[in-house]
């Protein structure tokens, strides 16, 4: 292995060990912004919606990161599909800590309200999203095809709670019209979970197009078997 | 002038008439969604649903000249960044495209319901998301910060329009049960439309990035003045 190789090398595992940090700062802000719905916390809710900036920096130095590794080593095949999947994946990872914001910001509407039921499948959508997003991380790290298919097989099942849910509150906004506005904003919040899941479904298509050098992104059916 | 810069040239220039040609059809299947809204016409809505075959093919193809020009030549400096940009951009055209699916597959939940009210705000708000993206994409190729600036400048006038149909819906809501349900459905376009301007914010930063090679992303105050 040349100097250069083993600089690169070093570099590239710096970067990914850089995603896997913003990748736990946004899970654990779209955790952080779920707790606080749950908790019906105020002060929480806030520190969600004004707390981006240690994710922003590291978006920024990331990126940064990514083109400088492009522009010194000129990689090639597999280790260029990674730096341009990474400058994606952090696009990806700092979109998910926006709609954090977006969770943390509709709860704060939804708590002026009386509940409108207990919150059971809402919690779970955001503990499946932000495992989803975990998986898709590790398997980009790690370069693991077989995890990446696990995370798209997840989709659906989020996009199944995410239509149940739906239907559960319209049932009782029909009822009850005191229970519209909450409703629409419970509504809301399962539409950012499941775009958290799209993110994690995204960077686990990266993940397939990286190590297989084939776009499986419109060829779902093909690749499920 | 190189025989290998001239080659280089000439297949950027290529990659960017293509990225204009994906922005084309992105922006014509948000406007024929739109249209088919107005219209309430259902086998419109179902064109756009199942017509991304284009987009998606042109997806897979402006990806694949990103990668092989990066490979082939390369390229350094705005080069280098008009090359990564390029590759988000795609993925930015490629979820417009996707939401244009998002605002007719609502529509057609829509349709099976009395009217709620005739639809002002909401065409407006298609109308200036699909200027924006417009816009943005000719920056882009233009390399034009100012315009890529007055993008973003108009994206706070799209979120204030969709915050008053908020407003406006909540009260048909709350006024006639009747309404809740293509209510919600409203609400759900106007944050698809919100969302297609926030792809043609994504999309001018970038430009703003390629050309300033500074990060405007986490500075938008900075950057105001």
């Amino acid at each position: 292995m040349t100097q250069v190789t083993r600089h690169f090398n070093e570099e590239l595992d710096e970067l990914k060990q850089r995603l896997l940090v913003m990748g736990g700062l946004a899970e654990e802000r779209v955790r952080e912004a779920m707790q606080a719905l749950i908790d019906r916390d105020t002060a929480a809710m806030a520190r969600v919606v004004h707390g981006d900036e240690a994710i922003n920096q590291l978006h920024l130095e990331i990126d940064d990161r990514c083109f400088k590794l492009l522009a010194l080593y000129q990689p090639m095949a597999i280790d260029l599909r990674m730096i341009v999947a990474a400058v994606k994946i952090n696009s990806d990872l700092e979109r998910v800590g926006d709609l954090a914001v977006n969770v943390a910001q509709a709860a704060e509407r939804y708590v002026r309200h009386a509940p409108v039921k207990p919150l059971i499948d809402i919690p779970r959508m955001g503990v499946m999203a932000q495992l989803m997003l975990n998986e898709a991380l590790n398997a980009f790290v790690s370069k693991d095809v077989s995890a990446a298919r696990r995370v798209l097989a997840q989709d659906d099942e989020l996009d199944g709670l995410k239509n149940q849910i739906f239907r559960e509150l319209l049932t009782y906004m029909l009822g009850d019209t005191r229970t519209i506005q909450p409703g629409i904003d419970l509504i809301l919040i399962s539409r950012h979970l499941e775009r958290v899941g799209d993110h994690a479904t995204n960077v686990a298509e990266d993940v397939i197009f990286i190590v297989e050098a084939r776009d499986v992104r419109h060829h779902a059916d093909d690749d499920a078997g």
